[in-house]
């Protein structure tokens, strides 16, 4: 039971990795192997008689440091969080599909908000078996700046949609970005409180009250 | 005994790492060092939860991945190789020293042109007690293009110097360095014969002659 009006809410932007999705772990280990192989990789390439007579600059932009290392980066660490969200290792939070399906049920617009990219958000919401009550993906592909900037609320709020607007979120990051962009937030699976947001202990929480 | 006329040669432009100091060793070491620290430290650093709701690239990026890790890689590589050379990791090759004292003593001009940096080249030249008899000292700090590409020879030529001039090199970027500044190379501690090179069997074959 809350005593907060959730009813008025006719347009709820979700956060994904973290407020619909317990996808830590998998992001947690696409990162450590990351880092982990590519740097490994990068050590068991490396051959010093092959750079006899270089400069350190010269041997180390060879390697790859420089611009090439983030993409790369970046589309191995990609890589294996998308296996590992076919191997199975996410799972969505109790109570989340069933809020979904509550709000659309009743009328509202469920949008996602994620700071995820396109391709590894689609997945996710395609595994988990919740596109169809999504109506927009906003995602880091369509914006510049990813949270705590505002930009991905605020091109979601540039779309026609039903005022008023909620975001529901879980990290201080997400937190910080919907704010940014005006929002009220209601804040999930937090460690600690953040001022100014709407706290529920559980979506079951809001589910009762719809 | 060799059969080509070194007589002749008024300027000696020498190449350091592999042709007067025996450091391969210590810049493998500085290397390996450098990519399995550096690369360990940012892994053991890393805590996924400091960066809950950041996207990818914010994440690398705060990382150090982009130009900042490649100027750090430099930095410390320098400094580790800079630790070697004082721990006595690097040793004049048999023949330098008496050769760069024969050129001297029969008025013959001296200079460095290595792709080290100017600091590293000073403090190697300092420990292995040659400096002295070094004329001129033309390091990666001074020009745009390491070796292969010419510029390191091209620069110490555009000083006033006695012709004809030859070059001393070890590697294969060393050597076509030198060829592509139009210059005659003097090729040691080869492997394996370089077209269009003056081979040698050691620096005493050169002494005998002068």
């Amino acid at each position: 039971m809350t005593c907060h009006d959730f009813n008025k809410y006719k347009t709820w932007l979700f956060d994904l990795d973290g407020t619909l999705v317990d996808s830590s772990y998998a992001h947690r280990l696409a990162y450590h192997e990351t880092l982990n192989n590519r740097t490994r990789q990068i050590i068991s390439d490396f051959r010093y008689d092959d750079y006899k007579g270089w400069s350190t600059e010269e041997v180390f932009i060879s390697l790859g440091f420089r611009d090439y290392t983030l993409e790369t980066m970046i589309k191995i660490k990609q890589e294996y969080y998308r296996k590992y969200v076919t191997l199975g290792k996410i799972s969505i939070f109790p109570g989340a599909t069933e809020l979904l399906e509550t709000l659309v049920n009743t009328g509202r617009t469920v949008s996602i908000v994620t700071g995820s990219s396109r391709a590894s958000a689609t997945l996710a919401l395609d595994y988990l078996g919740i596109r169809p009550m999504i109506t927009d993906l906003v995602t880091t592909d369509d914006v510049k700046q990813g949270k705590p900037a505002p930009d991905l609320y605020r091109y979601a709020l540039s779309k026609r949609i039903t005022q008023p607007v909620v975001a529901v979120e879980d990290s201080l990051a997400g937190v910080y970005a919907a704010q940014n962009a005006q929002l009220p937030v209601v804040h999930v699976h937090y460690d600690s409180f953040l001022p100014g947001t709407i706290p529920i202990d559980s979506f079951d929480s809001i589910i009762e009250v719809l």
